[in-house]
């Protein structure tokens, strides 16, 4: 049996699947972004999984995190050898069961897989953005998964997830859109990014800003700044991890494990760690757009929903909220810390909501989200099938 | 009255102090480095403060760390307007006493601050070393140190302290040259760099050589590679700080305080902590050698003394130590955290040591060692004054 073949053998996958693009294209359909810009044509690329049924009650949108995209589960065909990147949670009988729920995944506004971003081609002078690509917000991206929602026929959200920046787009959601969300489960995230998170950020934009070829974000027709953008990749999976969970992975363990502190005496990748951190920079600038970075981690920086406008007098966070909520966070992680989970459930709690609050013991850090937890699958799957109860829906 | 005059009108600084230079030339006098490599003539950059006594046995060693000198205390003129980096700790009356005791602080082997380092002129070549220079380990800043101390008459020394870098050669020195260490406090250290740190380094390591004007080392003549080094100092500053820290200290405040998320929408330093780590970056690249940056991130990243050759067969990482410890760390350093402190504290006792240790609360991070804390002053104080009793001094 080929290792490609028969990736569905206990019906665990939700097998190939296909990238779709929505694109709203004319006026007034632009969307009128936070920095006062107006885009349009805009084109979201993503994915559904499982069936919307009669009454359209059944939907889940699931937002990704920084360098996601809009393909969480299955495969692209019966020999990519990768599923989606959140195949752990989504599938018939999973966390997300798309035996029971319509699962859509959105990728976001300045995206590099599909959807409309820097690296896009501007009607307007038929060459790529870059740089007069407008700045976005994580606002900015809900406003055009809204539309996306929307032309699927879906007026009423069963629950929205995601982690990271995915659960920001999650929080975001809750209070832009109140009625159409019933519950949400935002994950190893924050309501407002930290000045630590911010810091990581712009020295990862440093990073690709100095390098030559990054030439003002003008470099779609020649060279990338790949040995920028890998160093900024390198950062980031730094703080995707914790001290601990290295110690075990890594530890002081040499590239030539036989060579025990016996030292090449030179620059290259020594130890195992680091090795882990090129190849993970290596990876990265194959699939990623320079740019979006930039784009993408400043909308996380300028991400603070206590100062959402759409909140116009109201004082607190989470007042124009109605969802159900649960709060997930994991103990090792320290870009998004239990603190900051427990600072959002508070705001919640403050505006009446109905809300649950987990932290999931774990010692791979940030990352705890996307990798298979048992105690995260139940949690899920058993907070959607009460919030689906909710609606007068009967799971079998 | 100038600020530039007139810096010690209450008697608490050392006053005007010079940089010596201490050069080793001649075989036998050559440095057999870790590396196999002989290195000579060797120079070391040092201060003094205090008086040595007549039985030269109040002398005390400081160490640096990563990006400190031989400059800890004082002024270099009148008209200074910068004391040393440890101007709180040392000085009379001050934690580590000059009316009592006679202070000796080095530079490091591979320094840029009047060592023998790779900006140092190679005299075989007449030209800067660079990456000829060979690769240098703590152990071998410990054995020009040696030299040094040597070459001042001293015998033994009463204490040696230092933190991070500085605390693995104070480390180092106990195991290496035990007869000659009386008491030794290490701070806000590690006795094995981790992943994590190794990780930290590795990435600022890259940055600097992404940059073209790194040009493999070779930029004495030409344009430095201070876009790629000023990004290796944000990152390294990042983890000096903590998260609790960079809240209080920046928060999500912008840089124009008015513009409360009226954001500019580019890619400029807009909140405040960027612009400290930019600050930050370019203050760097003025004072410190990119070269010796590599070089010295690699000595640390090398630093396990479990492994120590010199050990021979003994099992027991302090089983040749028999300096008195005083072990410090501090709550939210995060790059050397607590429990790596009490890893060395229990090897400590282990070989039958006489160890103290304290956990001071900072909320500062890392760099908290360097900033003035009565406690940390009370306790150094104590632990030197009790060392000088025991080798049966009077302390007046």
């Amino acid at each position: 049996m080929s290792e490609y073949t028969d990736h569905d053998p206990d019906g665990s996958t939700v097998g190939v699947v296909e990238t779709k693009y929505y694109t709203f294209a004319e006026p007034p359909d632009e969307l009128l972004l936070d920095c006062g810009v107006s885009l349009g044509p805009v084109t979201l690329a993503y994915e559904t999984y499982g069936c919307l049924n009669a009454d359209k009650s059944n939907a889940v949108l699931v937002l990704h995190a920084l360098t996601g995209d809009a393909h969480a589960a299955g495969y692209h065909s019966d020999r990519d050898p990768k599923p989606g990147w959140w195949e752990s949670m989504i599938g018939p009988g999973k966390g997300l069961d798309t035996d029971r729920y319509f699962v859509i995944s959105s990728n976001v506004l300045a995206g590099c897989m599909g959807s409309t971003g820097p690296g896009f081609i501007n009607p307007e002078t038929g060459r790529p953005y870059g740089l007069s690509f407008p700045f976005i917000t994580i606002s900015d991206m809900v406003k055009a998964q809204k539309a996306l929602v929307t032309h699927l026929g879906i007026k009423r959200l069963l629950c929205l997830m995601g982690g990271s920046m995915g659960g920001m787009q999650v929080l975001q959601w809750c209070v832009q859109y109140p009625d159409m969300v019933v519950s949400a489960i935002p994950m190893a995230t924050t309501m407002r990014h930290s000045a630590l998170a911010i810091a990581f950020n712009e020295v990862a934009r440093q990073a690709i800003i100095s390098d030559p070829n990054w030439n003002k974000g003008d470099y779609y027709s020649g060279e990338k700044p790949n040995v920028g953008l890998s160093v900024a990749r390198m950062i980031g999976h730094i703080t995707y991890l914790s001290d601990s969970a290295m110690r075990k992975k890594f530890g002081r363990r040499l590239q030539n494990e036989q060579d025990k502190n016996d030292f090449s005496y030179d620059f290259n990748a020594e130890f195992q760690v680091e090795s882990y951190l090129h190849h993970q920079g290596a990876k990265f600038v194959e699939r990623f757009d320079a740019n979006t970075f930039l784009y993408i981690t400043r909308a996380t920086d300028y991400f603070d929903l206590t100062q959402f406008k759409g909140l116009g007098m109201a004082l607190k966070v989470f007042s124009l909220a109605t969802a159900k909520f649960m709060v997930i966070s994991f103990t090792s992680d320290w870009l998004y810390p239990t603190y900051q989970s427990k600072e959002m459930v508070k705001a919640m709690k403050k505006s009446g909501l109905d809300v649950c609050f987990c932290e999931i013991e774990a010692e791979c850090g940030h990352d705890a989200f996307l990798l298979p937890n048992e105690r995260l699958t139940r949690l899920v799957k058993g907070f959607i099938e009460s919030a689906f109860i909710d609606i007068g829906q009967r799971v079998s």
